[in-house]
């Protein structure tokens, strides 16, 4: 593995990742591909939107069609035809939000899985073999993520209970790794945990990176607090991780997040946004958030967004999408999820520009003036 | 219009049939696109399996969004952004299958919605009205379709009804055709019906042709009749159609059917088996159809059909395609949709090459012969 930063713009960052299956420009966003598949998208969609690097979920891979399987299949990349990165998380989180049952131990976490009700237990050892088998390029350690808000001693015990879960991850990781047909070329990122403690986000720093990863994460966000807290969570925690390395946060967010954690010195992202949002009718546009539903749109000729080069604002109206979407065709659920997923990503490219020209600073007061337009609504 | 036969091999013909919208090779197939889109897919998508025209059904679009708002955005083509020819059915068949409480008269047929039990009544002026607001390059007239088998005097005087209905809709479609803004260029086709009783065939083509169409439609078939029985009737129909006109061949069928009905000289082809199986898992090859849930395709990192060039057969396997439809993912939708399509698209494209090469006999030998090594079931 190699992270090179090639421009900085205050705390912004612009780099270069390399991993086993090519090279990621930083910042960079990572569209969800929960069950080997970014929904309602072809990989050579993904492609043409402009995704670099997706995220598989090992909870529902490991449970659907299993691990085993996949590995025997040539791994993640070739099983579902993507042949750019791929980063997997942990399947803790899933566990913790999906199944049913859990039963949380010093060893790992018993479960019952969402589908069938089947038991099974996700340790840290094998959280890192089931992503060896899916062979992706960046796994991540098994952490423990408590719900916001929490008292500050039950975090604390969380810090310490995923910082010895990750000494148990890294040292698999290293042990496994050089024996694994689909993983040799893995690199493993630790998590940093700890609420909006600022206190317990340097300790967890500190185990952490006592440890040594090939990246960190900040995880425990977005789970209910309040966008300025997560703000202060991001600018208190990135720098304590090594400017050299990657830093990835878990699970955000809105475009907006995007763009403050990245004046933060975040260098990756991923959420089921754009994708969830797409198939709901909610669009992004450079003037902030619609819905396609709305009977205002039934005669509109016009694009989604008029500033927007994706296939679907350069080929249909929103009259068109509208009505693909009250007559519940599938189709509109793709076109709705390229275009999102275009302006997510054009986005992080425009972003990636900005930092080169040293113009970051002034993209993001922009960015935030006409985005705000049409405030994104539940 | 023009249409140009350009080959012959025995009954099989050849063709160019020019319309507003461009220009179709003989004998085609017809993506069914009812709500304005062919389901799961985009229309580059069905450019890249070769499609050069599709159905849209004006039941649906006259009920949603509605043909005069589909006429206001510019027609249906620019609608939907589909740029090649697009043919309409005239709305009869649908409301016979899908509405409620239908009442039919010499007038015309009143119905309620499927959508909204709103009240409508369909006439020949007003699907050829409808039609025109579309803008769709080939139109259909209203016909009643009776379900076989039905006793011989309904059948007759079935016929006799078509046959003054046709004559209606001639009538409106030359008197409202110069002035719609949306239809200028359309065609319209007579539909022969008859049931499977060749002397009422013979009838309803002798009253058809008298009127005068750019082409004509075998309609009423495939209706739940034995296939044998099906192609008699298409063979006793097609001689009594002009040679130099097309012949379309209404919601027929399966690959065999098509091969079928072009050895006894139909040039045109639509039905909803490609799209609807693909969705149902139901995947058409060269040796026949396959049922990708199965699990012995579990583990099958073969692609759909090794003689396929489609990009789900260069891309995926049987055990990925599995995995999507167990997993419920639309993607799987779309990957099957394409591949059937494919399937049905380039069989016709070989259809064509053997009628140049005046190989069409040895192709359907040999069709038959590897096809049916699994017979599609239900």
């Amino acid at each position: 593995m190699s992270f090179t930063l090639t421009h900085r713009d205050g705390a912004a960052r612009r780099g270069l990742l390399t991993t086993a299956h090519g090279t990621i420009e930083t910042p960079v966003f990572m569209p969800v591909g929960t069950q080997g598949v970014v929904k309602a998208v072809t990989p050579r969609d993904l492609m043409e939107v402009g995704a670099s690097i997706i995220l598989g979920n090992t909870y529902h891979l490991h449970l659907r069609p299993g691990d085993e399987l996949i590995r025997r299949r040539g791994g993640l990349h070739r099983f579902i035809g993507w042949e750019r990165p791929i980063l997997t998380d942990s399947g803790g989180y899933q566990v913790f939000s999906l199944a049913d049952r859990r039963k949380l131990t010093e060893e790992g976490v018993e479960f019952q899985s969402h589908l069938d009700g089947s038991r099974h237990v996700l340790t840290p050892e094998s959280a890192v073999d089931i992503q060896l088998n899916l062979g992706s390029d960046i796994a991540m350690v098994l952490d423990e993520c408590p719900a916001l808000p929490a008292p500050h001693d039950a975090l604390d015990r969380s810090v310490d209970l995923t910082a010895r879960w990750a000494r148990r991850c890294r040292d698999r990781f290293v042990e496994r790794r050089p024996h694994s047909d689909t993983g040799s070329g893995q690199l493993q990122f630790g998590i940093i945990q700890g609420g909006s403690e600022l206190d317990l986000r340097e300790k967890s720093a500190e185990l952490t990176l006592a440890i040594g990863f090939e990246g960190y994460a900040i995880g425990g966000l977005s789970v209910g607090e309040a966008a300025d807290t997560m703000y202060k969570v991001i600018e208190g925690t990135t720098p304590l991780l090594p400017a050299d390395q990657p830093r990835y946060l878990m699970g955000v967010g809105t475009p907006l997040d995007l763009i403050e954690a990245v004046a933060r010195g975040v260098d990756m992202f991923d959420c089921v946004m754009p994708t969830r949002n797409a198939r709901n009718g909610r669009l992004f546009t450079s003037e902030g958030a619609i819905n396609i539903k709305n009977a205002r749109y039934a005669e509109d000729d016009g694009p989604v967004d008029a500033a927007c080069g994706c296939y679907t604002c350069r080929t249909f109206s929103r009259a068109y999408l509208r009505h693909l979407f009250l007559a519940g065709e599938m189709t509109g659920g793709t076109l709705n999820t390229l275009h999102n997923l275009f302006f997510y990503l054009d986005t992080m490219r425009r972003v990636r520009e900005a930092i080169a020209f040293g113009t970051f600073e002034k993209f993001r007061v922009d960015f935030h003036r006409t985005f705000s337009a049409r405030p994104l609504t539940a």
